[in-house]
């Protein structure tokens, strides 16, 4: 029995679609969201700053005394979980082993497909776990920037979006796609046009879910879940404004805030 | 006679377009350029977030004694102008006013359209800006945060670009605008675009030009200019990856870099 808090990050709010997955399955535990919006997005970062932001909110989250770490943020899962894992002592769960396996069990003998921020693709992250994982399958993957700022605008319905999903999918259509991996925490909103794009011919698979499972299995494992029978407690950090993180989360989360949000100001040295 | 350099300063890269025209018009001034790529964008982030990297940048650039600043990015200037200016005695240079200028310059008895990311049109900097230099003319403003992201993408000459610019500017056509100002660095990349969809009957106002006047003006009355003979020096700093900046930089300018770019890593604190 172990009553600290897990700690989840993300560059925004995200994230908050693997926070929500993670309440829902673990409703005892105690959760501490981190959301790095005066620094959002990753996407389109170098790795060194990548790292950089992680390990920063990595840090950040062990003073609050978290027991375990959980990266919602594909970028800096593709980019800065191995450092992570390096760098601290508690356990480190990131999305993408969770979905990729997902994916495998889903693809049959079908290509599996990956579409992420420039970051998470260029990382290579997805393409090579999937063929570590399975070395016969195909993968093929597509960076497509446009789909953040198209979810953001609230434009999910739009001729804007279709234009936008022919233009970054129109060729996976005739490579024999069967499942997809929707490697941003911002496409599962996009689901029901994606699944219309392909006409509900490839499984989309959403990391959120999974993650969850694996989180609730490691605490099992490590025997340190919170066996309380009250309900977890739920804190958020951000860095910036908490009064429009909270007015978004609620799209997300599809109910206010559980809990206080709280601005945490990076404060910059000059040497 | 100062020799210093002007320090110029934006969220990434847009501001090169500023940096570009100073550069034409004032060949000997030696130039420094500050481009906030680790933490770009700023167009959806808060006042306060805004202000305290608009100081931390304006504090860097003081350490490297320059003589003037020169806030190339519209909404570090709609929403930390006058912060600045309060904070430093150096002189400081926003975009908006210049723009504000041009625009009511050529408007004529039409109304005076504004587009810029979220953070500069809820500011509401241009609007008030151009009521206070003419208070009988009507102002329009509209943010519309996809355009920097298709420009990114370099989908300037797309249908997705212009099904974009009927959602954003659709009804502007029908209120009689005839001077449209471009209030975000990257807008003028669409300026054929923008000007197609208004039939050329508006005059698009690109703040970067009237803004290195008033950067000239400025010199020569406080007289500070540098009157060298030899071209200017350039030098760069960024705080993301200076490789990647370089290779946009060169879309930018047109040219590649004349001088070193430099990574300048913000430290962050722990209490």
């Amino acid at each position: 029995m172990d009553n600290r808090p897990i700690g989840i990050f993300d560059s925004g709010v995200g994230g908050l679609t693997v926070f929500k997955e993670i309440r829902d399955l673990l409703p005892s535990e105690n959760l501490i969201y981190f959301g790095d919006t005066a620094r959002v997005p990753y996407g389109g970062k170098s790795v060194q700053v990548i790292q950089k932001f992680s390990s920063e909110i990595a840090h950040f989250l062990e003073l609050q005394n978290v027991k375990m770490i959980v990266v919602a943020c594909n970028t800096a899962s593709a980019l800065a979980l191995n450092k992570l894992k390096t760098s601290t002592s508690l356990p480190v769960i990131g999305v993408i082993d969770p979905g990729v396996r997902a994916a495998i069990k889903v693809a049959g003998n079908g290509v599996v497909g990956v579409i992420g921020t420039r970051g998470t693709i260029l990382s290579g992250a997805y393409q090579e776990r999937v063929t570590r994982l399975r070395s016969n399958i195909k993968v093929v993957a597509r960076a497509c920037p446009l789909l953040v700022p198209i979810v953001e605008e609230n434009l999910m319905n739009s001729d804007i979006a279709r234009l936008t999903l022919e233009m970054y999918l129109g060729d996976f259509k005739k490579m024999g796609i069967s499942s997809l991996i929707l490697a941003c925490t911002h496409y599962p909103l996009l689901k029901p046009l994606i699944a219309e794009f392909f006409s509900d011919s490839v499984a989309l698979v959403d990391s959120a879910c999974e993650t969850a499972r694996e989180v609730k299995e490691m605490l099992v494992a490590r025997r340190i879940a919170n066996n309380d029978v009250r309900h977890g407690s739920e804190q958020f950090f951000v860095t910036d404004s908490p009064e429009s993180f909270a007015t978004i989360a609620g799209d997300f989360l599809g109910r206010p805030l559980a809990g206080e949000c709280i601005l945490h100001s990076w404060q910059t040295e000059f040497e």
